[in-house]
């Protein structure tokens, strides 16, 4: 990586030389050796697995963020073990995935022991994909379930005007043969990236993913993004969910709800101030047939019935892919990350 | 209620009066006195609520199940303290209110010490709404989540034949001022019931909500309910959804995933053999301002965007006016019921 960039060439990098030029990108922007650490394998990580929205597309959001001063990038998350299923992180104004990181030993040691343990983050910003967050809970034989609020954008099904985030949830499970059982879905109509490419492509949308500033439905992406907003997924049903989301990420832990933080001050800030809440199940403790033969035997009859993929099926081939063949990259992604880097 | 009873008048009960009615019914088709209890509350809680698709009209197929020898309405469930935060009951083939019932003390203990504990219900019949498993914990000043599994009636999305239960998810939270915030939601496109009066009343459904015999959509009630199956409430996410409840309720509890059982010899039977699932928070763990100012803030906010009406309102104006006025049965309703009890 080295030698000069060609921006016409695209590129082919590993795994590991992909996190190391994100690391070299977040420390030259102001974040501790640890933070770059951890979100460099995390945006790795979801370029390797083909989520795009969520890989090193995210990197200028990353970098206007931290310039901003809006987030903390050597933030030091401050872990409270509160009782014997209850772990409490203060991520300090930094990333919510270091204070996941840094209480991840305790909370896994709480599940195993209390058979179901919660981890409430708070003070905290996420900018990145949440099945990263859940999966390997289920790759040590874990069940884990994860919410996380974000900022206003989605207008409650019945209302007016917007107050919840995009406000994903995130499962995994692990299971007998292959790899865990994960989804990871936004309990919004339709993703906010997916807008910005509509609008970029002069695309329609389909009906009811979102309104216009007068709270009128519309297909334009273009009026979505000035001052409309997105709809919940499934009508009142996904609002409901995205307001538990609210309740679980933001009050049950401590955080800002998706629409009680100002960024005004910050241009170029992107990253929600919110919070994050973990809950992690031992099936070990499960009466039964082990838990893992038992999600087993669900997927297979599954497939039984005409289902073709899996969540989660689709990353875990491009994986395989990316981890034999290397993560290419276009030219022009790789300049700017390039640049980005210094380099 | 021991006066001879005309069918064309509509009789006003107390919910007390109603209770002991359904009582009476549950003890004469078999059950235990504390069986019948629990379920005479439950059963007239939702009349009272307004909530009439688990209301009363749930009483001839909870007879027709006893009578078929499906269910054991005499069961004593076995509770196992399992870790600090984890419950098993084994429901013992009976009905899961009396084993929620029997478990709940320990696991309410369970929550307040470790901040969090699952309750997992095996062995077990759900036969009524969702709601009334969760509220009450919310009324006490917990958060709780709870999932059960059904019976094959639900395509999985991107799946050709049924698969998933309608698989409810309900949730209950504490605010400072007035009733729980509690929903209580199928992840199914529409309620079974819903489905069966549309097909009374010879109404065409809304697109999406179910297909025929051989996997095409229809908006044909009646193609669904003879060989057809429903869809998930909002395309691939209400399927992980339903795919998560199966894996919570069943594969967790060491229950029966909803395409398990086989009932066929049981003409009559209508209650889903399966597990259930809940999760009980304390917020009294959590940082921060006490989370019921944070969830009255919450709706003040939504309020505020133009929300009319919160989840669970309704029920609780219906169950004001109830418990005020008293609960309407039409004639009709109450001979059946006088007829069921033996009156």
């Amino acid at each position: 990586m080295s030698a000069p960039h060609d921006p016409a060439v695209s590129s082919t990098l590993s795994l590991d030389e992909l996190t190391r030029l994100l690391e070299t990108i977040f420390v030259r922007h102001g974040t501790s050796a640890e933070v770059a650490r951890t979100l460099a394998a995390n945006c790795a990580g979801a370029e390797r697995d083909g989520a795009h929205s969520h890989g090193v597309f995210r990197m200028p959001g990353y970098v206007s963020t931290l310039n901003s001063g809006w987030v903390d990038g050597r933030a030091v998350p401050h872990v409270e073990d509160v009782a014997s299923g209850f772990v409490r992180v203060d991520a300090g104004n930094g990333f919510a995935q270091p204070a996941l990181a840094a209480a991840r030993p305790l909370l896994v040691e709480k599940a195993r022991s209390a058979g179901i343990a919660v981890l409430a983050i708070r003070n905290s910003h996420h900018f990145a994909a949440l099945w990263p967050d859940v999966e390997p809970f289920a790759e040590e034989g874990l069940v884990a379930l994860s919410v996380v609020n974000s900022m206003t954008c989605v207008v409650p099904h019945g209302a007016d005007r917007p107050l919840f985030g995009t406000n994903p949830i995130a499962f995994a499970a692990p299971r007998a043969d292959g790899a865990p059982i994960v989804f990871d879905l936004a309990t919004s109509a339709i993703a906010h990236g997916d807008v910005q490419i509509a609008a970029r492509q002069g695309e329609k949308l389909p009906a009811g993913m979102g309104v216009d500033s007068l709270g009128q439905p519309t297909q334009d992406p273009k009026a979505i993004l000035g001052g409309g907003a997105l709809l919940p997924f499934g009508g009142h049903k996904g609002s409901a969910l995205s307001m538990m989301v609210e309740l679980l990420a933001a009050a049950l832990t401590g955080g800002n709800f998706s629409f009680e933080f100002d960024w005004s001050n910050h241009p170029g800030a992107k990253t929600p101030w919110t919070g994050q809440l973990l809950i992690v199940i031992d099936p070990g403790k499960a009466a039964g047939q082990s838990f893992v033969e038992r999600s087993q035997e669900l997927v297979r009859q599954m497939h039984g019935v005409g289902l073709k993929r899996l969540p989660g099926d689709r990353r875990h081939l491009q994986r395989a892919r990316s981890l034999s063949e290397g993560i290419v990259l276009d030219g022009a992604t790789m300049a700017q990350l390039r640049e980005l880097a210094g380099l």
